[in-house]
């Protein structure tokens, strides 16, 4: 993309940091902690509540809201509705990660209610996760992007039509995200193939992805920039983070860690120089 | 303050490795590894535990109590309600986070319930949520502190007037942590102005001072002390954290790290030099 | 031991690699993010799901389970004996960390039911754990090793018989951890003198070496030397760990995280050099 489109994203980041938007979590207690931290280094203010005795008033304070179903129960799950409903009545972007969505009844019962009874801003998963909520086979077989998923994603104008029809049914921006991530929405598609492999070493890099999303879509109504922003803060994010390693101590621990900080540090700059959004 | 003073405060946090007292926590899932590990870095046990089966059991082995309101829920409330009591029962001190207090109907009713119910020996939070509990106004968009409250605690001389009402009220030690500290009993406050803004980039901080002050009330009688050391290892533990830091690797992530590194480090000769603590 | 166990190890840790089996894990939210990213560092794949809904759904997609008793309560215990159950039925090995049993009667009567009614694989705990579900008396304090767990685990006699009883009264391979770590099966037992006594400031050090155990016991039929690969990549990684760390920055908080990284590093010559397995 020509450099318009990275400044408005880098305009779109450094809003973020002006406002401090509060960002709603109804999440899983895996990753939940990353997930703040990743928000509060993008410069937003997280904040995770379940317990249906108050997710209306939390959403009600907050800008976007990101439902994360992974260790998913059936009080959190009655949580969710109940503050997307609140979402959609008060105009706040609702952002779904249907984590492990087709891997049991529950995941995938859940994603169809979900999806039924709120009106999403944002849906993004892996391949399996959204070829299950597309009605199409899928083969979820735990919560990290398998090499299987990879591949898939990888086959891009396969990968282009899911999104688009699931965009397109669900009125929603949808992103499938792997080695080559896509993003669509009425129509016009993104292709980002920013990233580093390292990234899938460490669990909750998709769930850090969409509250990065939920973070961006905080602040704008353009729900579809807002997705690349957030899908190209965590590629670059994660590029910057392996480069940081030494030969002698690149492991998974210390990737995690030079991760949250390469969010903290990423600059406009960055997103120009290093930026490989492309039209799908 | 004089010497004679940190030399106390060392001899508080030499009493917690000699010990290594139980802290026991009803928490919640986004920060409760942090919690756990600053405890261990303080040189205590921590254990997490908010079943109504066994909370009064654990509270029986403890020697302090946290309650931390953080992604709190129906069930978990009573369990803090029961352990509490139980704790009170058996004189083990019981330190509250009130988390978000003010933010929902439904935690500041589950602090007033907790603040009516239990007898606390402390209670720490920011200056939203201490206002929110002292029944004034309150402004708490999230649980990370926000410039707002900073703002705010910067007015010493009406913070001062809040924590010594509601110690007063509730005869326990109020704490209201920001850019300056606020600790009161009985009529006698401290204000501490160690910290490091990079504290607010990290989910939780708030969450393991207050873990941090467990620790230390778990080794002593003299709570009003216990919080001036909890808070003060946290606050000199910021600023040692931050000058580990390098300028091209100066991020949140490592920033958290370091953290728990400065509390596992900290020596007797560092509060005396570095501490910051003055008569309120 | 003889070069031909390490090398039977290594070539375990390379099946873990290329099959990257799917472990399900029960477990609790203080050390669930480590858990996983540990079972992504040997290699294998994590799932944390703990709702009646599902675990039998997840399970059966599952090559181990992992049932870890910290946070436990009434909802997540009916789910670990119905995933257990379920694993039985289809010869997926369980795993079992009782953490805390013998610190409060509903620990105590958790583990009892799990072991009455489940068939183990493996159960792996502390010495006051293990104490205690063998029906002796225990001096369960925390969740964390106790120095006086690490005294009484050098009796080695003592807790050999101890394992060996257990392991001959539940036909499953037992390991109690601490300064050695003694595994015992039929008749066999082994003791591992490698880890380090850093890892004992660090929360979840014992759930992560049954995370890996169950990564382990995911890819053989062999549970005992799977037993013994978790325990030594464990060990020989904490060792690793602390070498990495240079003397003015060697707290808990980066030791943690390089012993994700000396996971993720592991190879076949460290297995070799640094294993220090005997027979008991």
């Amino acid at each position: 993309m020509e450099a318009i489109f990275y400044s408005k994203i880098s305009d779109l980041l450094g809003l973020i940091k002006a406002k401090r938007p509060l960002v709603h979590h109804i999440t899983n207690y895996v990753t939940a902690n990353d997930c703040a931290n990743i928000v509060l280094a993008i410069g937003a203010s997280p904040i995770m509540a379940d317990d249906m005795e108050e997710v209306e008033d939390i959403v009600s304070l907050a800008s976007a809201l990101v439902l994360n179903m992974g260790t998913l129960n059936k009080r959190t799950v009655e949580a969710m509705l109940a503050a997307g409903k609140k979402a959609n009545e008060l105009g706040i972007p609702v952002i779904l990660d249907p984590v492990g969505a087709g891997a049991t009844t529950f995941r995938s019962k859940t994603a169809e209610r979900i999806v039924n009874e709120i009106k999403l801003a944002v849906i993004r998963g892996n391949m399996s996760e959204i070829k299950s909520i597309s009605g199409l086979g899928s083969t979820t077989k735990g919560v990290d992007a398998s090499e299987q998923d990879i591949a898939q994603s990888e086959d891009l104008k396969y990968g282009k039509s899911i999104a688009e029809n699931l965009s397109s049914r669900l009125n929603c921006v949808t992103a499938i995200t792997g080695a080559t991530d896509i993003v669509s929405k009425g129509g016009k598609t993104l292709f980002i193939d920013n990233g580093h492999k390292m990234l899938s070493a460490v669990t909750g890099t998709g769930c850090m992805c969409t509250s990065l999303i939920g973070a961006c879509c905080a602040v704008t109504k353009d729900y579809f920039t807002a997705v690349a922003a957030g899908i190209l803060t965590m590629g670059i994010s994660g590029e910057k983070a392996y480069e940081k390693l030494i030969s002698s101590d690149n492991g998974s621990g210390i990737f995690r860690v030079k991760l949250i900080d390469s969010v903290f540090q990423l600059t406009g700059k960055d997103l120009e120089e290093r930026g490989k959004v492309r039209e799908g």
